[in-house]
């Protein structure tokens, strides 16, 4: 029996996982997101001891974190979310608090690696995960483990330029990224710019353009031809032969998806479109704390 | 004792390779690309059997071939520079001819895996390889080994989109791709285009560029800014910790270079750049052959 946490920016989710990856039970509670790392450390220490008062058994921790994770030494780099716990050695100090091994993933990587083992991920050789929701990310699963680079920085794919120069502004501060044309806040801006209208969300641009809205489905299919081209230039580097679409943007419908998809098997190099199966995400919220109980099983 | 072969477009080149990876003997002859799959094996199974007249404790042969190969079925699954080999049982066919263990790599990751174990790349732990040229083509490698995805037909870093849409015509009839702004090919008639000129060397549009010429000053940094932007989602992707540089296009100088390593320096994310070495491809020709050589000691 594992115990697996996702540590998010708005809470901390706890379950103990077993053998098949079944959650035999949960907790969760807000993250002190803006206190320092001992008030994580204490949260996270709190949900494990109320399941282990229920499950006795437990024998390791695996942490699933938001944020730049530094799996080999066991630390978050930088969490942008949850600040509190950047930089700090949270697999040696959650384990000696609890007395149990602690492993660490990045969050994104431990959804991939339950996708992977549980969900639509089953049976691939190499596994290309894409989440686009109000940012862009993903992982890459090689051979069922996670590879996100030399130093576990990597797997920033929503910051991968899509101009040869300038472009659209991103959050992070460069020009041009996918993430700028692709992710949520994109779609508003775009149809806000197009529209006159306020800022709303993608879930009612998605359904102004179901309802005709021409300048909702150009918002969206401009958006989603975006992540359509990044897609394929991942799918001609890597050569996954699965890829895990995931997150809230991909729920706007055939506006954003159906762009998407012809923009990936247009700009994929037929001998790395032809064996790809693209699927959706199959888990559920779940998936984050029950790959970093696979990890931990590890 | 092991055989490397480097099959390319124009020729075939074989050398015995010891255990340090230096080159005991060499042979060459020119590629017969325009014949079938049985003169090409010919080519090869001479040039073994010429250096094992020498050194007949050879034990394997390995081959890095130009194309898309699948090492494990040890199949080149599409040369367009040699045809004849596409869809060949290379290994097969080349192993019962010589009745030796014969094994396959492309012949870019061939050369990376030279580099990662005996030039440049030492000491990565995760290595990314560009070559720019007349293409643009790399190579990863993981822990030592060459890793191009579940089918092996990946590291076609060259046709990643570097546009949102559209974009100039790359040669493999797609629209947008980092070929089509930073190769040779692009760079040629980037200046054509300005200058009027006809289609030069990018090394005479290099020579123009370092006497003060500012059209071709403006066509190599064009250029050599889309690499470094494409470079950089690379590096955002996959956070390798030594990035090594080659091909023909990259000896153009500061007018392409310059711009190409501000261009990556800010388009990385800070933690994937941070720990970055950049280097210069570091083995001479004999890359590949030594590369297929290492290969096959495995």
């Amino acid at each position: 029996m594992v115990i697996g946490v996702d540590i998010g920016g708005t809470k901390i989710a706890a379950g103990v996982v077993d053998g098949d990856g079944a959650v035999l039970l949960r907790r969760e509670r807000p993250t002190p997101a803006r206190q320092g790392a001992a008030a994580v450390l204490a949260g996270v220490a709190g949900l494990v001891d109320e399941l282990r008062r229920v499950h006795p058994s437990v024998g390791a921790v695996g942490v699933g974190s938001a944020g730049q994770v530094d799996s080999a030494r066991g630390v978050v780099v930088l969490a942008e979310n949850v600040p509190g716990i950047s930089g700090f050695p949270l697999c040696r100090e959650l384990g000696a608090l609890l007395d149990l091994p602690v492993s660490l993933e990045n969050d994104v990587s431990a959804a991939a690696l339950a996708e992977a083992h549980l969900g639509a991920g089953r049976g691939a050789r190499g596994m290309l995960m894409i989440m686009a929701g109000t940012g862009i990310g993903g992982a890459l699963i090689v051979e069922g483990r996670s590879y996100r680079g030399a130093d576990g920085v990597g797997g920033e794919f929503g910051h991968m330029p899509l101009t040869a120069m300038g472009g659209k502004r991103c959050p992070c501060g460069r020009r041009g990224c996918v993430e700028a044309y692709a992710a949520g806040p994109a779609i508003a801006a775009a149809y806000a710019a197009a529209a006159g209208a306020g800022d709303l969300t993608v879930q009612e641009i998605a359904r102004r353009a179901a309802d005709g809205d021409r300048r909702a489905r150009r918002a969206l299919g401009g958006a989603g031809r975006a992540l359509g081209r990044a897609i394929a230039g991942l799918v001609n580097a890597l050569n996954p032969d699965v890829l895990v679409l995931g997150g809230g943007v991909l729920g706007a419908g055939d506006a954003y998806t159906a762009p998407m998809d012809l923009a990936l098997r247009e700009s994929a190099l037929p001998a790395c479109y032809a064996a790809l199966s693209v699927r959706r995400a199959a888990l559920a919220s779940d998936a984050v704390l029950v790959g970093a109980a696979l990890g931990a099983r590890r």
